[in-house]
């Protein structure tokens, strides 16, 4: 019974091709030692984030560690610097290795080391929260922030293995769960139907409790991502429709400084907000929005802005539309719900875009 | 007559493949706003030092550059963000290029920029110093350097084209032919007896003034050059030959805090420590030795440290050998020659390495 939790994924792109092994309690403190002992010895670091490191002490206190600040601000040029000078001070080589032992921001930060220490060492992915399980320890994009947006400085840079542990997820409290299930809503809303009557059944508790249908989810939201990886890793073309929900997202979490919104939480407003425009051009129906925004809510996630805004303020907050990364120079690629698992890219112009999320944010 | 000049080399490394021109003459205002318009307007910046910006403002003054400090010291953390949030400015996006128009400093850190800057965008390398020319613009080995060493951040990043004009060189004074010299004596004695019989008969000035022999001297490197990166693009075997009297090179450059030899000279001690220690282990002979030092004086370059050195010295001077990136843990890959034309890879115990050369420098 044991045996048939342990699911083998593979995500294939010729000699980067590396396995996805979601194992309930594989990783521990042996686990560990045995994975930092095959890049030899003394010649493998861990990152990870002050809160992690004080709940899994025992397991790390004997091996090398950076650990850096817990959360957003940690993707940022100068805890990337310092990061990198100490692993010359841990003496790590060329053939040294890195794992990523953490959140999405921490397998963002150290796979941008590892892209770029020596010219690129080796890295295994361990995500301990459900939203990098589910999306961000996948498919090798390791960026940091810059002041002027998100992402900014980055590349693709795909890990040896992802380690998925879904029983680290037990010291998450309940708004780290709802975080996660934005990105799998994403998913489900986006690119497979039968995914999305699945999980509308459930409620955030029953996730929480019930392993069985957590490790359904993990498994069906990895094989989406690994699918669109393969075909475009290099984030040309379809792979972009990942980014369905995160052009609002993203600059929901900028207008609020990355502090008011959790990534997942921003994303579901975004969803939202691409889920009432395609009822308002009648792409789906109203029973069909009701779904979507249902669905939200059972997992607890916002389906608009917390509170009313005024226009310069969803003139401020739309500003960073323009400046985010996807844009084209006059017009923006736009991912719309074409109907409940499946999404489509549209390039259309920039005004006639902000207009539509415009009135949407402000319509509470 | 003039279209003979024209020589086009290329770079094959699948869909990574590129043009290497060498044109004389090719390179101007015309060309570089011809070149920027390729990108799309205004999505194109090139990056420069504040040496060149004052020679060829008349062709920069019109276009978007990013202007950073001439020397070493650019290839900073500090300089590579400011670069990277001025490229915001500019509204650079994912579709845009990078010019890098300058010498390996330029080089380096403009293709660690455009590596990186939105996880990659297209790049040209134009080099402007014949060190660039013969070495470092081709290759794709683009980095940056920590306070714990040199090109420590970095990738592999291969630019769209190499466009080398040779009459750019006519603005360098004599020390900086010289640098160039000190990676063409590394490709002709490490590389290609026939090329190092052909520039043991031209001076320093021969170089300087005769075009042919100049074209000729850049095309055999850069063949040279390709052979090995098209064999081995990420350096994990036969492309480390090129490091070549680097390994002491490097650790004479950061001894003297890269001020006080350039980078070629550095190169040529590292070239002439390692021909008499060939000399003393009966790799090769007397003549040979003697032939090898000729050619590096004829070029004006040191064959030894300019000033005698003390033990603590020399000391100081080999700990950075030891902290050099391509270390392994107890043992140095170490670049030895075989013959003239030939070098070899062998890997050789620090203390062993250490003491050959700590003898080296303390004989002079």
């Amino acid at each position: 019974m044991q045996k048939s939790k342990n699911i083998k994924l593979s995500l294939n792109l010729d000699n980067r091709s590396y396995p996805i092994l979601i194992e309930p309690g594989s990783i521990n403190g042996e686990a560990l030692r045995h994975l930092v002992m095959q890049s030899g010895s003394g010649n493998c670091v861990i990152i990870t984030d002050h809160h992690l490191y004080e709940i899994y002490a025992d397991w790390l206190k004997t091996l090398k560690v950076i650990v850096v600040k817990a959360g957003e601000s940690s993707k940022d040029m100068s805890v990337y610097e310092s990061v990198l000078e100490r692993m010359v001070k841990f003496g790590i080589s060329r053939t040294g290795a890195i794992i990523a032992f953490g959140g999405g921001v921490i397998g963002d930060l150290a796979g941008f080391v590892a892209a770029t220490y020596m010219r690129g060492i080796d890295f295994y992915q361990i995500p301990t929260s459900l939203l990098a399980m589910v999306d961000s320890s996948i498919g090798g994009k390791v960026a940091i922030n810059l002041s002027g947006g998100k992402n900014l400085v980055g590349t693709f840079y795909q890990p040896k293995a992802v380690l998925i542990d879904p029983t680290l997820l037990n010291t998450l409290d309940k708004r780290q769960w709802a975080n996660g299930m934005g990105e799998v809503l994403k998913y489900a809303i986006g690119f497979n139907s039968a995914f999305f009557e699945e999980i509308s059944k459930y409620t955030l508790t029953d996730i929480m409790n019930d392993h069985e249908i957590l490790l359904s989810i993990i498994t069906t939201c990895c094989k989406i991502k690994i699918e669109l990886v393969e075909k475009d890793e290099k984030d040309m073309g379809i792979r972009n429709l990942l980014n369905f929900g995160h052009t609002v997202g993203h600059a929901i979490e900028a207008h609020y400084n990355y502090e008011k919104y959790l990534h997942g939480e921003a994303i579901a407003i975004g969803i939202a907000i691409k889920a009432k425009i395609a009822f308002e051009y009648g792409q789906i129906d109203g029973n069909e929005l009701k779904q979507i925004l249902d669905a939200i809510r059972q997992y607890e996630l916002p389906v608009s802005l917390n509170e009313r805004i005024i226009k310069d303020e969803a003139q401020h907050l739309l500003s960073y539309i323009i400046q985010d990364k996807k844009r084209q120079v006059e017009a923006i690629e736009w991912i719309t719900i074409k109907k409940i698992g499946e999404v489509e890219s549209k390039l259309e112009k920039n005004e006639s875009i902000i207009e539509k999320i415009s009135k949407e944010l402000l319509r509470i």
